[in-house]
């Protein structure tokens, strides 16, 4: 590899080295005239800084910080897999790389951006996975690194640099969906786990049933997100007379639906969540999230930090949408 | 952000800005007396040199690249995603990450590649997806990039700088499986892309079954990655009295399920290749592939030519394993 250094490069322009990493490196210590000269001349020369230089100069990394999601049951794992490879190629088109990196808790991940950003190996980051209580946001804010988050802060300050899917409504539209095509007891399948995003998703079911506490009480069922767990809720809502289900994901509406095929109940209807591979496979409908939507909005927002720190942002909420499956062939008995 | 700058450290060590930058950046240009004292005394400071002036200065960004695989059917494509994920998390210990990047074709890659190496955002790369008359290799090693490739060169010179999954013998495995349970007219369904990987599946196919060329043909099935082509391909097999079929993917092996599940040949065995989620959940035999070994020799071998470009690799095939499922009782009848 042949490349221009700053050493050869000043011998070649005929100035000293200093001047050379001066302009790049210092610019505002060197005279205008020269300032001018030299980069002209650099850049008739061919020779283009490199991206470690360039960050010195200019304080740019052109990249953006990303948490590898924890690799989960390969189902509803794809949409943050769906949301990183949106990102990546919306933050090529504006000329920016992802840096990819693991963490095994929120503390982790802040202290590997801090790291990354004081080191100028990114600009700014991207969140995902918000929670309860989730600190990041005022810790990267205090040590100023620029972010976005997929996810809304769940409680605390609303810091407004935020796209999220708006689930509350898609479970409302999954439930008015069952509604339309006659159900009239409509469980509930979701997590035991509290997350904010599961509790969401019930919201807008018991807001599209108009149910109080105690009737909504009578037909949710919970457990963790496995395909086990959605055949056993199915199972317990079934005992309790509903006569169709809204999932809080397609995992749990796998199971709910090996649970009807079991009991021959075809005439239950499931609508699960992330429109996956296997909700089209078996012709099961799911509300699918717009990941592509939610990657270009937190990518404007950093992209919009760094060209004015002071700007202030408003939380988007996406919709997502209900999408519907024929029942194929090798189900249809 | 108060982070000490160079100028900050200077006034501080009591030494010129000078000094100190070239400590960090032209450490052959300072005396060695001077360059221990300065470089012991920014330690001792708490100073954390920038990675881009430790890029510059060790010419190392602790960055490997790596090309988005696009995004697939969301079945198979699970593959590529499971070894990036796997590579994350390994090349982390290693304390190195992970830059990504879309391109739409391989002199894309390439292009961006060169560039990222040129301008020290990474130190080396990962391929995947290789295939006949690949010319990146070639062209990564006249540009002096390091390395690596998930994925063998299927023609030309073999660089040894890479490690691929051995899908002849799991193919064979397979093969053997189903002549183990019974079967005595295996067929196979294939890519009609005449890709290197599929045309390596089939070849294991035909030795476990010491097939002669036109008994080969007789049996094989050839169309695209889709569930409707393994439908097809599986009716057209049964028309020619197969009683099982090896499969490319799990995606055709998933077709081929839905075809012997509409004419009621539950006698009909398949096997797949990556055990998806989706052949998990119906209880589809499969063929693993170890992503984490590749990506972990691959790994090893771009970080072997950083200590010492010189290195001589003989490429790795790893070995898959054939993984069996129990039949869900929702599927049972």
């Amino acid at each position: 590899m042949n490349q221009p250094t700053l050493a050869s490069l000043a011998t070649e322009l005929g100035v000293s080295r200093q001047t050379v990493s001066n302009v790049l490196n210092f610019p505002d210590r060197v005279r205008p005239a020269t300032r001018a000269h030299v980069l002209e001349a650099i850049e008739r020369s061919g020779y283009r800084p490199s991206a470690a230089a360039r960050a010195l100069r200019s304080q740019r990394a052109m990249a953006l910080g990303l948490r590898l999601s924890q690799r989960r049951n390969g189902i509803s794992g794809t949409i943050v897999d769906g949301f990183m490879h949106a990102l990546v190629q919306r933050a090529d088109q504006r000329g920016y790389r992802i840096v990819l990196f693991p963490a095994a808790t929120n503390d982790e991940e802040v202290d590997k951006l801090i790291e990354l950003r004081r080191s100028l190996a990114i600009d700014a980051c991207i969140l995902t996975d918000t929670w309860y209580g989730d600190t990041r946001p005022a810790e990267l804010a205090e040590e100023g690194v620029p972010f976005a988050s997929f996810g809304r802060p769940w409680d605390g300050v609303d810091h407004g640099r935020w796209a999220d899917v708006d689930g509350r409504a898609g479970a409302r539209e999954a439930t008015n969906h069952l509604r339309g095509l006659g159900h009239r007891r409509i469980g509930f399948i979701g997590w035991a786990d509290g997350s904010p995003v599961g509790s969401d998703r019930r919201a807008g079911w018991v807001e599209a049933l108009g149910l109080d506490p105690a009737g909504a009480d009578a037909l949710t069922v919970e457990g963790d997100d496995s395909v086990l767990a959605g055949a056993q809720g199915m199972a317990e809502l079934l005992g309790r007379g509903a006569d169709a289900a809204v999932c809080a994901s397609d995992t749990l509406s796998l199971g709910a639906f090996t649970e009807t095929r079991r009991r021959d109940r075809g005439d239950v209807r499931l609508v699960g969540f992330d429109d996956t591979p296997i909700s089209r496979t078996l012709g099961l409908d799911s509300i699918r999230q717009p990941v592509e939507e939610v990657a270009a909005e937190v990518l404007d927002m950093v992209l919009a930090q760094l060209a004015d720190p002071e700007t202030r942002f408003e939380g988007r909420l996406v919709r997502p949408s209900l999408v519907t499956h024929e029942r194929p062939d090798f189900l249809a008995t």
